[in-house]
């Protein structure tokens, strides 16, 4: 069950006026761990929106157990939780250094063409790298 | 059924490389909405959180059905979902100008101690003045 | 001396582990004035983009007069400093309630075309609009 | 005239409608430089913090020279500009691989005590340890 990490350290500038990290950065570290991992797999997102092979976002889930604090250091485990047809699902989990798991966060995503936005089914090769991280 | 409502422009800074509202940023501005609905019923956060009354995320869904784009008009229709003893849910659903729905948000919090960061029951007031507002 | 006014509230994710508004939220909200302001005078920054006129920054200054905490309103006082050939420079003064000076930042733009990036001339009608608001 | 070396790649969520890095990103990277810099000579922003010896921005400048686009590795080059009684400004020259200069960007930061706000004198072993990166 592979899995691909990235780690961080919390900035002051996420810490919130009640002393944990908002939210909203704790789902864009995710998916800053998702670029690292795509680029990782061979599908940077840069290229593939030069492309034209957009991958919006259409959910996202997250429950937060523990909160973030300034400086800490923070391990993101990603994992491929479904692929499918036009869409697939990774799933974050967020530990400390003790190895308490602190946040808990998916997102799915489709392929579209952004003119058009219809979903396209996702190309061979994209499917296989994902499945390799399949929980 | 009480709604409450909040607005805003789609700043240039929200739009990301791929040309539409990175979904951080709606998470976000969920948030601008929830804090000014909290005001609204008479409990700044601002307050809450120099009273030692804190109100945590515990979870958070968001679904995305349309792009928002650089300079859109938003309007974000406030309700609540739950009430329960010690947490509430708030759904946040988001329209054009057209009324085409673009998203939906949903945040869960509990009340905290910060120091122990035990739950506590919700005061009597928050829970009538939440319930207003319920779905 | 005509100036544009904006009004924004602190919201908490704009607050940092030090309990004051990170310096960055400040010059965004200095961005999203100028936004407002640039609508105001009729060259909407999504059209001039659309058409391929883009005008970022080459140069910014900040100064730090008192704190901005969670839940302060906030007025910002634009005016345009300097308009030159092919550049501007835009000041924002942010004041508390009590008319306390807050900050003090400038903003300075140039006109390119984004495929070549060579700076053009600004036209005579945004060259004419700036100027109105000239301190 | 040693300095201190800090990188990043430029994620999605940093790039703006325009296909820029957004100014106040780049500004957000030199403090992340920032952070990284305080913790290698000794004085963590977090430990000073939760000391009460508070190192707020009171001045900030930059000049773009290049734009930073999406997937672009940065190497950002820390040294300190001065260091005075009660006051110190850091300096950090952004690079792409290719070693263009992208962006100039300097903070200015005084030691305060966060209750009466009072600006006081840096402690000797601050200075020291800032001045070993004096340009």
């Amino acid at each position: 069950m592979p899995t691909y990490e990235y780690q961080f350290t919390a900035p002051l500038h996420d810490i919130d006026a009640a002393g944990v990290m908002f939210f909203t950065h704790i789902l864009s570290h995710a998916h800053n761990a998702y670029e690292a991992f795509m680029a990782e797999i061979g599908f940077e997102l840069k290229c593939l929106i030069e492309e034209n092979q957009h991958l919006p976002l259409i959910h996202t889930e997250a429950t937060f157990l523990r909160p973030i604090r300034h400086g800490d250091s923070v391990t993101v485990r990603l994992q491929v939780a479904t692929v499918g047809n036009t869409s697939f699902t990774v799933s974050y989990s967020f530990y400390d250094q003790n190895e308490n798991k602190l946040a808990k966060v998916e997102t799915s995503h489709v392929l579209i063409s952004p003119y058009k936005g219809e979903r396209r089914p996702l190309p061979d090769d994209l499917r296989e790298a994902l499945s390799n991280y399949l929980i």
